[in-house]
């Protein structure tokens, strides 16, 4: 008998990827009606609609429940309250088990990263993220995807590998969880930037334009906390940004477009319903690399636009007046070629 | 006086482009009748529908006249037809201009991409491309755009970037010409599978799969001929990709939707009107692959559809059925870290 994969937090993601498990699965809902509610009707009608999770699938409010005896453990709680689910995980979680961040965003105040704050509390543990172009409504209906398990210990990555890979989710392995995690949150505020362009009634020639320069701003912050730049051309990054910055479906490009149509903020976040990651990564993110000395350009504008500090009219006239000039930084081009 | 710049080619491209360049620029169109209307009415209504051409474009269809004196040569001619303009360009393109493919494809039956082919009747020229996301129709509607300059003379490269800037395009340089022109070569093809995705009625996550999937193979067939691996990451690369592979606009795409609906080669080609370059380029480029070693399953998979020897659902059956493992090839690491 299989050990249970656990997945914590039932939002739209965490429900599609228990969907998704094979074996045993427990899902933890923060709210007991919530777990409740699963357990009886096998649905989470608010947050993935028609989709009906397997008899395998046993959802529970009690994180003790969840973790026990848990094969590996997948983290999908908003970054906003991922470090209170992070400290109670401690002395839960067996220690063979790989525990995975499936939130894409950076903490405000820390400015950490959602493996860094794992790592504070589970020190033992082997830590990765699971990232990649998965939309959840689009997996919710069965349409084909493909994801990367990035981890340190290679049989860990191979379990959780086993245990989500299916006929229409493909799952890819790497050893960068830096990488990994850095596309991830960086990707949600550059889909702002592309809904804003997209709002404003730009083309596709701009929009292409943004998600390129901005995974030079991701590369760029990556290398530097240690990526490997090749990841920023993987699913993890090109993938998953291209998803984002295209799809009708993402909450941040959403959330961009209301604000190119002239919408404040409150009113573009209150049109998407759900927590759009970007709106609150953008400021951390952005201080993150400043501490790092690493210039983020499209980010810095969305953090202003975030902040209210510039329009998107003023947010591209900025990003327009920067001096054109060779593709790449002569800096980029020496890390890369260390 | 500045010299003038030559466009050849009144397709839609050659034509936007003719209106974005400053200075006296020449504009060569094949068709006599063209010429003269483009001289009348200063517009090029069948390719570029309201777009107004400024006095200093002045059109002709006499090649000799067209390269006589400029600084600058700029081929949009489309591949199946490339050779002959390049052939009748030996003696009248003077010897420091330099010479610039903007046709994004592979030539039949010789494989050849079209800097090939230009180097093989100019080879005192310095020659190269001019590449980026950049959608005809948008150009001419004045949408902010970014292209790349490749070229190995730097000093060629500021002259026409220089001549090509403006407020609404970005004119980035770069040395790497193989690169760029495999990037622009592969991508049409890859839009192609884009479209079939989304005429099979898949997801931005599926499509965003293919485009990065993609990207890893015209990185393989760029680095086995010498391109440098950064510029698939650059304007060249994801940009054109992404704006070829999600646009509305994009020949190709639209190409690969009809096919993907169950429409014929031809009726696909017949709705779109203009010719799709990776119609005619996917057989070459895989042919070429073939040749060096390189393998590129997606666009193995469009040149047999192309062909007729795949039905979408079959293509898309035999991309789904290769093994998931690490994300990235060892080969390709080690090209990479080189």
């Amino acid at each position: 008998m299989d050990r249970p994969v656990c997945v914590l937090g039932a939002g739209s993601w965490g429900t599609v990827v228990a969907s998704l498990a094979s074996g045993e699965v427990r899902l933890w809902a923060r709210r007991r009606e919530l777990a409740d509610e699963l357990n009886a009707s096998h649905r989470n009608p608010r947050y993935t609609g028609e989709l009906v999770l397997a008899e395998h699938v046993v959802a529970t409010s009690s994180l003790e429940e969840a973790c026990a005896g848990a094969a590996a453990v997948l983290v999908a709680v908003p970054s906003a309250g991922f470090r209170p689910v992070a400290i109670a995980l401690d002395g839960l979680v067996a220690t063979d088990a790989p525990v995975l961040s499936l939130t894409k965003g950076i903490e405000r105040g820390s400015h950490a990263t959602m493996t860094q704050v794992l790592r504070a509390y589970l020190p033992a543990a082997s830590i990765g993220v699971l990232t990649g172009p998965n939309l959840a409504k689009e997996l919710a209906q069965g349409m084909p995807a493909a994801c990367v398990v990035a981890l340190g210990d290679e049989a860990g990555a191979r379990l959780v590998q086993d245990r989500l890979h299916g006929p229409s989710f493909r799952v890819y392995t790497t050893t960068d969880v830096v990488g990994c995690e850095v596309a991830g949150a960086t990707k949600n505020v550059l889909a702002i930037a592309a809904g804003v362009s997209d709002g404003l009634g730009f083309g596709d020639n701009t929009r292409a334009t943004i998600i390129t320069r901005g995974l030079a701003e991701m590369g760029r912050l990556g290398v530097a906390m240690g990526a490997e730049a090749l990841t920023f051309g993987g699913l993890a990054g090109v993938g998953d940004l291209v998803a984002t910055c295209t799809s009708d479906r993402s909450r941040n490009r959403r959330v961009g477009i209301g604000l190119g149509r002239g919408a404040t903020l409150a009113e573009a976040i209150a049109s998407v319903g759900e927590v759009a990651e970007g709106v609150v990564s953008a400021e951390p993110l952005v201080a993150l690399a400043r501490d790092l000395g690493v210039e983020l350009p499209i980010c810095e504008q969305v953090a202003a636009m975030v902040a209210g500090t510039a329009t998107p009219t003023e947010a591209l006239a900025t990003l327009a007046a920067r001096p054109a000039r060779g593709e790449w930084d002569v800096e980029l081009l020496r890390d890369l070629r260390r």
